[in-house]
């Protein structure tokens, strides 16, 4: 186990009803917040009505921002950062996905930062404060709820980048699961593949003595696994919907993570996807995440044995190791399309004309500065354009 | 899965000589600190004087006040709250375990209050602030370092009891294994044995549909009983404890128990153990608790079956449930005797004398107000009685 520094402040308001309470919970934080939201899905479903009454009935004053698009652009985010000035907003209530929540995190940094916010994004630039962020999920699956992390869509360049900070952690975070029974089944699919991600990219890791967090990460995958197909089953199954948002949120606060080396070359690998093809997130980790389990598991086939044997339940017979991986990738597979997810780049509409100048944007080698991806098996362009077309 | 409120906002900083950041850490948070720890352990291990040294480094000023006894009592508490008005005190460090945590707690609340702290026990009385408490681990078992929990002795009164308030949860936290080599090897029985008991306290529900949180119980606890019998052989086993120390704060930090209806039965059962015959609080969870399985698992059989598979390894033969968890049960006590933990009330020095007067004390039905113990099954002064005599 390696050493570490875990730091998840943020309060988790879960259950039925609870977006009620944001009044209440948000008045001894703020004055006058920023509505944060995507389309009209919010004003469609009362969810809008409900939360701005509770606003009203706690004397909180508010101005509104809508229009945010999935893979959110940096654009809007300028547009929120001068409004919040312009407001002197002292909170950013971001009712949403991963989406709106990446993008008021953005504005949050961006309204203490003098020059443009995608510096960040763009040079990790690390900040000293950032105005307060407490959101009201409607989708799990980006975690953004509960992790210091956002991405942010640079439109112009064609770039999508991420960034994190313990000060991007939001105040708090609701969820009730009954706001998700109205979500497009697609979005179910997505969702699933990028919380699995999230855990992916911190399970498989060369270091070694980490049974806690091995556990950890498997029981949260089994639970993921278990409830997925039931909810696609039935959009309105609480239970089931309950177990993925709680999920999601162990996911990717951080804990699952600690000590350990941890991955994310299929994250950046899907960013360049969505950057240029503006392909859902978790469609895209859907396609390459078993391309890359492929590509490397024989830089530490134990890891990925464990993998097939505790999570995908394929029995351990000891005998044939590369069997047992082959037969977990399978099953993987299997459960994605299950789900209803693409299982290759032509599914998404992506051809093979640019999947050169991916791998090579990937890794900044297209800018001069390459640096190799992932933490499991460095992955250099030619790694990352393999796996592109093991999964064409 | 019930609504829940989950916030467990301290930082963990773990890993080897992690100690050494104290100063560092403290210096945005603290002029002035009460360093709080127990007897001479840490003066002759080293360990005082490189803290002192790091606070001095950082221009961090302290006061001292050593002495805290396991089972850390209320008159210790009261000169704490003394010294801290007088010296002006902002922020109280804890070096030592969860006795020295739990003291540094009541001291922590009390200074803002005007009467007997002791009232917070007794009556439940919700606090609004706390001095900030920072802590250095020496022991893992607790979970104090995590949780927002107490528990005092009233030696004048003989009573133990326990307090909880998210004001309570610590600032930060440090946690090096190496801190963990020097114990007394009984010291790792008696804490994995509370660590355990912290899960097991919130796993066995009657609460449905916790996929989430049944897993990451039983990776936890299967996490510790992996590890616990290497630590005892070779108490020098970094890795061993590393796992012990982390899991000792996932099992107590709240998140194991979201959602579900929990139980605390054996913790009060424990307390009366201690209040009179002052018994390591470990030593009697691990008698205990297999007394409470058997008296209470008919209430929830398939609970006690899950437990008996899913942590203690008991092939599932589906077809005589009461034989697996009189298996799993027997399992437990074999596991806890390996540690060197003792099985019965007589080996712990308590005779059969005063455990009727114990399990009204627990139930308060000796006080005329009886609350029965427990969420799983209610337990009445003589289901407590009945347990008692199960382990005598």
């Amino acid at each position: 186990m390696l050493n570490f520094d875990f730091y998840a402040p943020t309060r988790i308001i879960f259950g039925k009803d609870t977006e009620n309470e944001i009044g209440a919970l948000l008045k001894p934080h703020a004055k006058k917040v920023l509505l944060h939201y995507g389309g009209g899905s919010i004003k469609k479903s009362g969810l809008y009505d409900r939360v701005t009454a509770a606003l009203k009935a706690s004397g909180i004053a508010f101005v509104e921002l809508g229009g945010v698009k999935p893979n959110p652009r940096l654009s809007l985010a300028h547009e929120g950062i001068a409004l919040c000035r312009k407001e002197e907003v002292d909170l950013i209530l971001a009712v949403g996905g991963g989406s709106v929540i990446d993008s008021a995190k953005a504005i949050a940094m961006g309204v203490y930062y003098d020059g443009d916010v995608w510096d960040m994004y763009h040079d990790g630039r690390p900040i000293e404060k950032a105005v307060p962020v407490a959101t009201i999920l409607t989708i799990p699956a980006a975690g953004s709820e509960s992790s210091g992390d956002t991405v942010i869509t640079n439109e112009e360049k064609a770039l999508k980048y991420g960034y994190g900070s313990p000060h991007l952690r939001p105040l708090l975070s609701i969820m009730n699961p009954e706001l998700f029974f109205t979500l497009p089944k697609e979005q179910l699919g997505y969702g699933v593949a990028d919380m699995m991600s999230h855990i992916f990219e911190r399970y498989f890791t060369n270091t070694t003595n980490t049974d806690l967090t091995d556990g950890l990460c498997e029981a949260t995958l089994k639970t993921l696994m278990k409830n997925a197909l039931p909810a696609k089953e039935n959009m309105s199954d609480y239970n089931a919907w309950a177990e993925l948002g709680f999920a999601g949120t162990v996911a990717h606060n951080g804990l699952l993570g600690m000590g350990r080396e941890q991955d994310w070359a299929c994250h950046d690998m899907e960013h360049e996807l969505s950057a240029i093809y503006d392909v859902p997130h978790g469609a895209g980790l859907a396609v390459v995440t078993p391309g890359w389990m492929q590509h490397v598991y024989k830089e530490n086939v134990g890891m990925f044995v464990q993998f097939a044997v505790n999570v995908m339940g394929v029995e351990a017979s000891f005998r044939d190791p590369d069997a047992i991986v082959q037969e977990g990738i399978r099953r993987l597979r299997e459960f994605f399309v299950k789900l209803g997810l693409p299982a290759t780049l032509s599914e998404l509409g992506i051809g093979e004309d640019r999947l050169e100048e991916m791998a090579k944007k990937a890794t900044k080698a297209a800018f001069g500065n390459e640096r190799p991806l992932g933490g499991l098996k460095p992955l250099y362009w030619q790694d990352v354009l393999a796996i592109y077309n093991l999964v064409k």
